[in-house]
């Protein structure tokens, strides 16, 4: 778009990486598809991302990795089962909008696996899947939980909401992630309490 | 390898299949791909799935679910918290055995958007996702759990199992599969005792 400030362009185009990949996979996504699908000219798009699609990945993976980090951030305030509700429903949101044609992106680029040389994308997101546990365990322990427990918890939400979201394209449905939220709920109840039968 | 019993080549290549899924996703792997990967003639691969790659995956989803439904009916015989560490014990040990390069071929094929056409792989996906959790949740039923609370767990169980797997190939470790270990176990032992604190 002329006139556009360069620093927008640049993050649209972040941003429409992140929605491909979250969509089609990290394999399906290049330089090139992203031109097109964001229709930006494909020399601003390769003058934007020197590295190629490695770099596009890791930008990509970082942007939706600090949106999902925002609400986590901002709902965690009012307490970890409220947070727990939150990262649900965003979840939930995302499969219905699109009509289970996407999921997680930080997941879509763990699980292709890459020549060393090209890590930086599962390094971004090792680092974004830690941060989101590391939020909800601090939120957690900030609420009486013991430390391990608090970590051992936070993962298993991680874990298990992000696998769910899997199931949910599988069978195009919200019904796993829906049957997850009371389970989960449960155990950061427990956690909080200290409560181990 | 001539004198081979066509259905053997042909079991060796849907095993071929899975095991390429499961590392490279769904979008890199291709008839061509296989007939190199298996070290297969190109010919015979076409002949043996005429369907393309669509088939194929569906084909190879079908393979690595029974694989796994098999372990999970043979170890949940012994209850449903020895059925779920063997189930955990298979993922650590696909996980270390191919240092982190191989995840599950199930979820591989439900986290890249295919068109209409080819949901096949999908919906063998969600068949695959479908019996595991009939099979955990029915060995918790027989042990005491409440059929809602037990559906509930068990679709945790496969959805942190797959979610744990991603993080685990993201980190290079084997620390959130075995975090969330404990996690199951407990939630698992509340379900079947029917203990809600």
């Amino acid at each position: 778009m002329p006139g556009t400030p360069a620093p927008d362009a640049r993050r649209k185009l972040v941003a429409g990486a992140a929605d491909m990949i979250r969509r089609r996979g990290l394999n399906a996504t290049s330089v090139r598809e992203l031109a097109k699908y964001a229709r930006a000219p494909l020399g601003s798009t390769y003058h934007y991302f020197p590295g190629g699609k490695t770099q596009l990945a890791t930008e990509a993976v970082t942007f939706a990795a600090e949106l999902t980090t925002k609400l986590l951030t901002r709902e965690l305030e009012r307490g970890p089962v409220e947070g727990l509700r939150a990262f649900l429903a965003m979840w939930r949101d995302t499969l219905t909008d699109t009509d289970f044609r996407a999921g997680c992106p930080v997941l879509a680029v763990v699980v292709e696996d890459l020549p060393e040389a090209e890590g930086a994308p599962r390094e971004a997101a090792a680092t974004a899947f830690a941060s989101w546990t590391d939020l909800i365990a601090a939120s957690l322990t900030e609420h009486g939980a013991e430390p391990t427990d608090a970590r051992g918890t936070a993962t298993l939400v991680i874990a298990a909401v992000e696998g769910s979201v899997a199931l949910c394209r599988a069978e195009q449905s919200t019904e796993p992630l829906d049957r997850i939220a009371e389970q989960l709920e449960f155990l950061v109840r427990c956690a909080i309490t200290r409560t181990r039968p």
